[in-house]
């Protein structure tokens, strides 16, 4: 404003950096209208906010030097991956550099031996797994999108296989960071485990860009399994898939996957997929063993446990197509959900609750729901105790959003109040920060003062997960 | 002293803070020298030191106040649990107030259907066990040692199951923790997995009482395996046992333990519990499956391995007395090692390595060994690449201590280089402190700009870890 009132117009810091990206990357410093409108959102109903400049860098110094420069003109840093963020991380709501590192995308070492591998943060899951296809290993941990691994460690992802193998939060051994002003730290070793020191890989582990950028990561990899069987059941009840799956894990059943749809997700992916499953609260498995003998040991034990709770028609695939076929019909379940309605845009939150609480928390939301001028359809990772919901609304309707938001947030306060938590692998981004002092108390304020104390400008992905 | 100058004793905050700590607690605060010298140490080589007071609360509310006592005449707290803590982590080298837990050692809540348990700090492993014996359930992590929960999660302990099971980091769901100036926090939820913010419960897990006091503990369980076997196998070269454990794990075989004992740990063990194994590297297994053909399908896909890698005599043991006698051997390993020497005392330290690196470092290790003038013995978990040398010293000796002092620094460095860590499951204490800068580098600093953030006067367990 001064300097307005001195006749010059006023050199944006911004505009002053983006001349420094500029000069750096060339090309890979984009600041053209439709670069920065893809880099606006992920896939989540949040506003829109497009950064100021894109850059693309190929190497972790280039990512050294743009942070250095964010911190001589403070302005903001935002991390992008495949944009398949569903709580509004990404969204640039305080303008600045978007960091989009999918160029880096080399996958840089993989060790049979110790079942590990280091990537870059760009590259994708099924990039991984590709690349893994001679070693008789697999990355394992898949939350339905083709999300970068940076990604999925910026917000410990988890998704259908966590029951058996963890979340990121178990399967990152180790990270290279850059902190806020350009540092460079690397967290964790190789070793499996070790007890030298805080758990800095655990913190930067869904920390969602506020504390640093993650440039790679190392893994941990698993055997693919000898042998895999599926199956599908439908339930009279809720109460009675929820307790087939409670029965399950207390079995000790090594389930790799376990999930839970409702009727009305059931009836979507039928009309989606042109399946004619029986519509009703629905359980999908999968079994991994070391042989045809254990996996059918498995599937016979958690049939059993159906049978007694109202399973009906428990239909088991081993062969690979019909496997596909079953799990095809759960990965497309969000786009059959937006096809009950043409013209919708999907709204998908979810929480997660002890499994004791799980279907009484699903039978209460579900009753909550039934008011709703829109359709809502439920899938769940159960053997987690984590359920989301997709509102299938028309976007154009305020009075549709504000509904969801109403339903978002009672269920929201149900899961906290059965000792469950706000988000189970969504994370936080800006749509559920309401909600954390909720859940976590003071706890919350150990967190600010984390932040304030790693990024004392308040440059990394301001305005998402915690307010400093 | 300008007070000692106007005549008057000068009257220690120790002092003053004491009087308040017997005020509150009576009796269960204690200065006698009995009680002092008992809580100078864990059990380990390090300089003995005892605190000024020890105070022995029954309730989160009497750590809160002993820790508002603490920062109001600045005085160290340390807190203690059952002693078996191997770097010095308990010893109070500044003085100042202990906190000894054990009092605190109720089993709150225990949830067959969550499979998780919340306890007091003060429980230990074996009580807790005791106590679910009618669930079906257990918490399986195994130090060894009949540790306090609250130590193990302190210092992220592991153990012979955490190839199977994992460390105190992957079962620890959340925790009470209580912070330099007395403020309480809870961390996690009793949600299975959470995208909800900072991962605070990682950041306590392994802090060693340097970021606060953890009164709670909140853990997974499991059920207790329907079936168990364990079997032995003796190996031409310890090459061939570190091939047969790579082996296993690559063949996804979810083997339960997986143990190393070298030549002269195997000799200590024949004399001290009068067995007649092969004197030769040695693999110890214990497999855990859901029916007996299961196990015995572990088992057989082991020998297999091993006999191609130069193992003999592979002896399973599924009667529940052969397989105690068996890990009752393993279990007194460290007192068959001071054995081997009366009068002596042990030093024990421990490195983890990628497991490809594990035959190498421990080759190399016992080559540096070989011209020491003690006993070294060798036990190792060998599914996690950790392993564990007990020195067999005089402790009267400065010589010898110094040898000790050499050989481990040498294999410190040794396990660094190959992208290792400088301790595994023992943690950090005062005694590997030094080796945290060349396992870190800068992520060190962010730890200390942590442990200033939240404890800014170094008041807790200070000179542990990280100097701030």
């Amino acid at each position: 404003m001064s300097s307005q009132s001195r006749g010059a117009p006023a050199a944006r810091p911004i505009d002053a950096a983006s001349d420094e990206l500029k000069r750096m990357l060339g090309p890979r410093a984009n600041d053209s209208a439709a670069v920065r409108d893809h880099h606006s959102r992920g896939e989540s109903y949040h506003t829109p906010a497009a950064p100021d400049i894109v850059c693309f860098p190929h190497a972790t110094e280039e990512v050294i030097a743009i942070l250095k420069i964010s911190a001589a003109y403070r302005v903001p840093v935002v991390p992008f991956g495949a944009g398949t963020s569903l709580e509004g991380h990404v969204n640039a709501i305080h303008g600045g550099i978007t960091i989009d590192l999918r160029e880096m995308n080399k996958v840089l070492r993989v060790s049979a031996e110790d079942l590990d591998a280091t990537v870059e943060a760009g590259v994708t899951r099924l990039q991984l797994n590709k690349a893994l296809r001679n070693t008789g290993l697999a990355f394992p941990v898949d939350p339905g999108a083709d999300c970068t691994i940076g990604g999925m460690a910026a917000t410990r992802a988890s998704g259908t296989t966590a029951v058996r193998y963890g979340t990121m939060r178990e399967n990152v051994l180790g990270l290279t960071v850059v902190l806020a002003g350009g540092e460079i730290i690397r967290t964790g070793t190789r070793a499996r485990k070790s007890s030298a020191g805080y758990d800095l890989t655990r913190l930067f582990v869904g920390s969602e860009g506020t504390l640093g950028v993650i440039t790679e990561v190392t893994l941990r990899l698993y055997p693919v399994p000898e042998a895999v069987s599926a199956a599908i059941c439908a339930f009279d009840t809720m109460e009675g898939a929820v307790e087939t799956v409670i029965a399950t894990i207390q079995l000790g059943v090594p389930v790799a996957r376990i999930e839970l749809l409702d009727e009305t997700q059931i009836d979507a992916v039928n009309r989606y997929s042109k399946t004619a499953y029986t519509v009703a609260p629905t359980l999908l498995f999968e079994f991994h063993g070391d042989s045809d003998r254990h996996v059918s040991d498995q599937a016979e034990a958690v049939q059993a446990a159906a049978l007694e709770r109202g399973g009906r028609g428990f239909e088991w695939a081993t062969r690979l197509e019909d496997r596909e076929r079953l799990w095809q019909a759960r990965h497309d379940a969000l786009y059959a959900a937006v096809a009950l309605r043409p013209g919708s845009r999907p709204w998908t939150t979810d929480v997660c609750v002890p499994i004791s609480r799980l279907a009484e928390c699903i039978l209460e939301t579900k009753k909550d729901n039934v008011a709703a001028t829109f359709p809502i359809a439920l899938v769940g990772h159960a053997g987690d105790g984590n359920f989301h919901l997709v509102y299938v609304l028309d976007p154009e309707s305020p009075a549709e959003l504000d509904q969801a938001r109403r339903l978002n947030e009672r269920m929201v306060m149900r899961a906290l109040a059965m000792g469950g938590t706000c988000t189970g692998e969504h994370g936080v981004g800006s749509g559920k920060m309401k909600y954390l002092e909720a859940e976590h108390g003071p706890a919350l304020a150990v967190m600010r003062t984390i932040k304030r104390a790693l990024d004392p400008d308040n440059l990394m992905n301001p305005g998402k997960m915690v307010q400093p």
